[in-house]
């Protein structure tokens, strides 16, 4: 008998009769001898009613307050989702944040929980009880109610199953699983079985809405197996776990792209210490969180050129402050809002060398210009013009061969 | 400075403009001076709304998880308050039940207060902030969410009252306090000033649905002054506090009626030990609770008339129950489903005599038929055909001359 911890999204119990068929699905799982701890989130579409109303209130609601309110939302699903089961015979209790006793720091609307205390949990389990868990919510320790931040249900389910020593969390979701790319603009992109949770730290920032960020790096470092797949089809899902060899066999696990950022280049800045803090600090400052940064030598020996990307959104604020630096430091402006980001992942490049070099050169065959570049351990990046990204994501994918099975692949043999 | 609870039910909070209008409201009584503790209900529809949602889950959903449902409509209310009272430059702080420290006993959907925590409540006051209280609601010794029936916010503000000593507990509703009749039947309805908990819990036992009627228990038990006002307007309300000479000069206070019981006769009952017991026993097994029992001589010498009433959705089946035991007991049944209970309501009547004799010459000028009549210290009531029931009412309050102030009637000088 093992122990699970499952999540359903706030697609997968909108609706009484989603409610029902997940209950259903959960029974089905007790019966087949497991216990379970299920987390639930709002029901798609509450938690923006709740904000609308809040926003009716005040422009700028008091955090507090506002985790009050939102917290609501998942309190509704698992008494909904209890009365289900209940309704088909079996055993529920719900229970809220602060009666699971997920405690967190006390920082509203994005807490991270610090603790858990289990014994309320456990208590239940022993009981034989199917133990429903708000998601999304904890307390601090001066007893007020806290959220994680949009996603936070999977942190919340996945960090659950850490405490818990559950065999494995499962996040059932509106997708099948964690593809190579963006099933939405290359049909042939393929569901991945497993995939490390560094690969996929990558991809959640990277923009593959599948996990929260938060809850990968829980599974991490607490070696958690997270299984992602859907609650509307029984197929298999992808498992993110630690990484094996057979996953360092495999090169390249997936491409990602983003369209969320604006590139801005100061050209010709002098050489020499603090130019980049001089650049930076107002940035930050400003509440702006810089992507990537690429310095090269500029066309006037003894200057760089200095490029960065920032959230399209926080592009108009952010040229305004580099003007007014170039203007003190006598360099140059220049910037493209319609920029993206492409990235091949892979824990495979450890061991893989070429990589870097054949993404190059495939995006090189088709025209496309590389603008920036940056490099870690297992991603290449590449901002290039945005209207190129569709078309880099299929050559890129089809280059990689990540259609098909990483057994069946015969690109770049390995060179160490 | 006074530490004042108030209460604010559905209507008052229903909609962003009148949560801000009620805020402004607090706040013009903070800025006179006084502490405050609000207790508000769920927004106007907001627990129809839950309890739609609980029966798409279940025709009889868990009652545990009822609760743990009914109880975010409050939470929404006081988070939303706190925004309002923040966005209009003051400190307010928002409290579940559970944070509030009010414990109750383990009937979900009906619990009852069994005492209160009050530091965290204290705390928050003592550092100048506004406490907004979800009422409705508290935990149980197990931290089970509970709530205490519909309009229980009112009791979570009386009890709160109680433990933290407060001067009073002020209830805001839609209705400019409690009158001598229901205005919508005769216009001439006065507002009392003043009334005594004792006759309050008759009022409110007899369908005056202005305070819910564990409140008023509360109120009286720890001698907490009850002010029932409007949030609506300025006016200025019935208090309901100990009784005092000058309302014993009060003959009568108010005139209720009640159209929600049905009387049903058993004719010629032997008149020997246990027939009243084998009558009531299957009835009060059957769950149905029995109002008014009159028993007098029968047509028959040795025979009795045994009269009752039952809310009108059991009528039906304790028609059932009597028809049996007749037949095994020899007695005819007659019924009427169509009766209105009329009482008369005073402390006054204590030391009064002639109200009741005063009443049925009023009711009988009138050719009402009185089919049951029932007396206790403070009440007189009466069983009529329902179609009298309007002109009974205007009748009596014309008769005890209600629409006066007490002071100059003229009706039955002191007997005693």
């Amino acid at each position: 008998m093992a122990l699970v911890v499952q999540k359903y999204g706030g697609t997968s119990v909108a609706g009484a009769e989603r409610i029902r068929a997940v209950a259903r699905r959960v029974l089905a799982r007790k019966d087949a001898g497991d216990s379970l701890v299920v987390v639930l989130s709002a029901r798609a579409g509450d938690t923006d009613r709740l904000l609308t109303l809040a926003r009716e209130m005040s422009p700028n609601p008091d955090p507090r307050e506002l985790d009050v309110l939102l917290s609501t939302g998942e309190q509704i699903t698992v008494a909904l989702f209890c009365m289900a089961v209940k309704e088909l015979g079996s055993e529920a209790v719900s229970m809220t944040g602060y009666q699971a006793g997920i405690i967190t720091d006390g920082h509203y609307g994005d807490a991270r929980i610090s603790w858990i205390e289990t014994l309320p949990v456990m208590e239940k389990i022993n009981e034989g009880r199917i133990v429903v868990v708000a998601g999304f919510q904890g307390y601090d320790d001066g007893g007020n109610i806290t959220t994680l931040g949009r996603g936070g249900s999977d942190t919340t389910a996945v960090a659950l199953a850490a405490a818990l020593g559950a065999q494995v969390c499962e996040i059932y979701t509106d997708v099948e699983g964690v593809f190579t790319t963006d099933p939405n603009i290359y049909g042939k992109a393929r569901k991945l079985d497993k995939i490390s949770y560094e690969e996929m730290l990558e991809m959640a920032s990277m923009g593959a809405k599948v996990l929260h960020l938060r809850s990968v790096e829980f599974g991490m470092k607490y070696n958690v197996p997270i299984l992602v797949c859907s609650s509307f089809t029984d197929a298999t899902g992808t498992l993110v776990t630690e990484e094996d060899e057979e996953m360092e066999k495999v090169m390249v696990s997936g491409i990602t792209y983003s369209k969320t950022e604006a590139r801005i280049t100061l050209t010709n800045v002098p050489d020499v210490p603090g130019m980049a803090a001089r650049l930076f600090r107002p940035i930050s400052e400003a509440g702006i969180n810089v992507d990537l940064i690429v310095q090269g030598s500029g066309s006037i020996p003894g200057r760089a050129n200095l490029s960065f990307t920032v959230p399209k959104p926080n592009y108009q604020e952010t040229m305004q402050i580099a003007e007014r630096v170039a203007k003190e430091i006598d360099a140059g402006v220049h910037s493209n809002p319609n920029v993206a980001k492409i990235s091949v992942i892979g824990v495979g490049m450890r061991s893989h060398s070429g990589v870097a070099t054949k993404m190059f050169e495939v995006l090189a065959r088709e025209n496309v210009n590389l603008k920036m570049i940056s490099t870690s351990e297992i991603k290449i990046s590449c901002v290039i013009d945005e209207k190129y990204t569709e078309l880099a994501v299929r050559v890129l994918h089809d280059a990689f061969e990540l259609d098909k099975a990483p057994g069946e692949r015969i690109t770049i043999k390995e060179a160490k």
